[in-house]
């Protein structure tokens, strides 16, 4: 998996930062958390392609978190976009969505499946082919989702020199074995994946929080994931008036980290007051507490 | 006055030309025309202050031409504005501003007036003291305004010399002088503005017509004006493209100009299709028909 930020900033844009966004890439297909004003224009400076946008979720219906929404579904559909999008985000989406269709007389014309969750969800989980995603709700103003992307393991590596040594024949025998089904040769003999397939991959784990208060919510959403994207909107000289808006300092994203036992924090959702110049101290605040800390920039795209 | 264009985009936004927003700056007063995506970053980098701004004119509900809106007036809110705002355009932008306050679960804590005009809109007049402003419909695929901004003429430049040798003594005198009125003065004289002002200074005319077709009220709104800011979606190879979609080529906005006795045209809404180096001949194929035009660019000031 790959993590694109498409946009680290809060709630006031800058000429560096915009509203939050942020893409994750895994196998070809791109699943965007949070699309702020200006998320379309990103796709083009990271050079992603909006026709590879599978799925789409919005965490609440703060302006610098979904105000790009509208405009990327828009100019998809005027790109000539026929394939199916999923959205999924708090009640109310689909409103929206109808809303700005009636005032502009217009319709999306590819297919979109709204997915919402009530605002008295505990816990929500979609479970794909590949992944799960569970969304639980932060602490912040209005509902707001934190999710976490987690990723089925995946069979061993298939061992070509073992499957000739075994006289598996190439085609279908060695799909299937890959597939995890045991197969019998054309001569009888029967195989087992095991005999030919490396220990089972693990999968990777992402998880999202932003905007919110520190809450034990997102230590679940976090707890062992390689990545934990948090939002450290404030530095820790600013833990009362983090308090006060229902968001977090980079010391307090770390402390989650850590609680959790996340491999990597990634701090994003930066307050435009921060210059390139404290970005020195404000990382150092959460390194102390969880050394394997990145702060996140526009356009900045991580390994996972 | 200026003009700082801060979106010369059509629909689709690029790295290069923000989705519709022209900005027009009258002494100190700014008043904003359009209000794409990502316009309140435009401003940044147009190093312009929202605080300034006075009025903003939404020509239609199509996304390129609004959906930086809330944004814009969700971020001042942020920024502590506490000037009023009046926003115009077509029907149905109070509904909008109700439907993502309601959304969002805030309250816009700065006055705003909403002017909206009817769909069988015939001719608009927004009367100020200084100006005025004529909104037409166009012909484009939903109810489109075009814009005239037209100063009122100005008393003439304040003679001081003139003052001294009447002995106009400082002060309220020669401020009702320079007002139009006429005063007596401590020695029982009376003196008529005329005799310490030059003259009258005519008001300059802006006149902004997107999206639309060519058509006669954008020639109207055009009449004689200092600048026609008018779009110029497609060139003219694609004439057919343009009429389909009811927007303009930039002759047929040449040809707009030319039949107002626009004394200058300024060419904006210009297709993503066209890549900087089309930029010479697009210019061409509407100077041959009235060579006083430009080919606008984001960020780009233009005096009026």
């Amino acid at each position: 998996m790959e993590i694109v930020l498409l946009g680290t900033g809060a709630a006031l844009p800058t000429k560096s930062r915009c509203t939050s966004a942020t893409a994750l890439i895994r196998l070809g297909e791109i699943l965007l958390f949070d699309c702020g004003e200006g998320t379309q224009v990103q796709f083009q400076k990271a050079q992603l392609k909006p026709g590879k946008l599978s799925r789409i979720f919005i965490s609440h219906f703060h302006g610098d978190h979904f105000y790009g929404l509208i405009g990327l579904l828009t100019s998809m559909q005027l790109n000539g976009r026929q394939k199916p999008l999923f959205l999924y985000g708090p009640k109310g989406l689909s409103e929206y969505l109808s809303f700005m269709q009636k005032m502009s007389l217009f319709t999306l014309g590819y297919p979109i499946t709204v997915c919402e969750v009530e605002n008295d969800l505990e816990e929500n989980i979609w479970d794909f082919k590949e992944y799960s995603i569970t969304a639980l709700p932060l602490n912040h103003r209005i509902l707001t989702l934190g999710f976490r992307l987690e990723e089925k393991p995946r069979p061993g590596k298939f061992d070509i020199k073992k499957a000739e040594q075994l006289s598996i024949p190439d085609g279908p025998l060695r799909a299937s074995l890959q597939n995890g089904e045991t197969v019998v040769l054309p001569n009888g003999k029967e195989i087992k994946p095991t005999q030919v397939l490396g220990l089972e991959r693990p999968g990777q784990t992402v998880a999202i929080c932003l905007d919110s208060r520190p809450c034990q919510n997102s230590v679940r959403l976090a707890r062992n994931a390689d990545l934990l994207i948090h939002e450290a909107t404030f530095d820790d000289s600013r833990k009362e008036r983090a308090d006060e808006t229902c968001h977090s300092t980079g010391a307090q994203a770390a402390q989650i980290a850590k609680e959790a036992k996340a491999k990597k924090l990634l701090l994003t959702h930066i307050s435009a007051r921060y210059e390139k110049n404290d970005a020195e101290e404000f990382l150092a605040q959460a390194t102390r507490i969880f050394p394997n800390t990145i702060l996140g920039q526009d356009l900045m795209r991580i390994e996972v």
